[in-house]
């Protein structure tokens, strides 16, 4: 499934913050539109970013499982905020074989175990993009309620610091939150 | 890297044969040209797919060891037969966690370690296409000289045999030779 994300002046969410952590910013847009089809509408955009929900690429069977468990879908009714993080990293990190890059991930960084602990209240859905040529190898979409904004920094700032984070060489976060049906246009 | 094969009435290599092993079949074609730029001329196409030269998926660090120091380059002056094979697997197997992937292709099936008694005879280039929206998720072009084409079937007949080919839900093999470079156009 493609999904594309763009900033623009009109969308169901407004762009309430974006920090450059790594690399070239994206240009400013007062809001933001998610799209799952394919073609979107031609609209005009201030950016635009695209990637796919794929197969698992590091989980294995029994992380997976744990996830499921506990996991939250989107759209949750109470989950009004929302973080999409483009990330790229290096060539140095696309180099490494399969094992290096889990060893890296997981068994020094425990990414996959940090987000663990903060299910259900932030759900979360990545979308590849670098067999795209896109600008970003991932977009990581948030969703969760506004009282859980302390716990979702917090889970980022832990991330950020780990090995994994040394081959992040662009990364953006833009935070959003929903606009009331009534004033969505 | 996106890599273009088209199948149409010019290109440096004459298809020979095209043997349907699963699914459906592509429509029939005289020549075979590989486009490694981003936008090919447009021209009339019989059947046109497309895939990515991306980072490893499976491939450990050792296995990665063991296959650079043997294997060959494309290109080579003598690899004047080459096949493209376009590969599609089951919604079955991209549901799988990557160690499950990774259990039944190399644990089970043993296809790194299969492709790496054909080397340095057959060389071998993977695109990832599965992101790309394309009706195959994997292009494999592999060139040898015309005197490895028994070992080529031979190998071909292994990994077929394989608990990995039970996921393979579409597969066609495309065989071509190069056209000597007065005759190519």
């Amino acid at each position: 499934m493609l999904v594309t994300f763009q900033g623009r002046d009109d969308g169901e969410w407004a762009i309430e913050s974006v920090t450059l952590l790594a690399g070239q910013n994206l240009p400013t847009a007062p809001r933001l539109a998610v799209i799952e089809k394919a073609v979107p509408d031609p609209k005009p955009v201030s950016w635009q970013l695209r990637g796919t929900v794929s197969n698992l690429r590091y989980t294995t069977r029994r992380e997976r499982s744990a996830l499921q468990a506990v996991q939250a879908p989107l759209t949750r009714r109470e989950a009004t905020s929302a973080a999409l993080i483009p990330i790229r990293k290096s060539n140095e990190w696309w180099q490494l074989a399969q094992d290096e890059r889990r060893e890296i991930m997981e068994e020094q960084s425990r990414h996959i175990a940090i987000g663990m602990e903060y299910l259900p209240a932030i759900a979360r859905r990545l979308h590849h993009c670098r067999d795209l040529g896109e600008p970003f190898d991932f977009l990581t979409w948030f969703e969760f309620a506004p009282e859980h904004t302390g716990q979702f920094n917090d889970m980022l700032l832990r991330l950020r610091q780990s090995p994994e984070w040394r081959y992040v060489d662009r990364e953006i976060d833009i935070r959003v939150s929903r606009i009331a049906a009534d004033r969505a246009g």
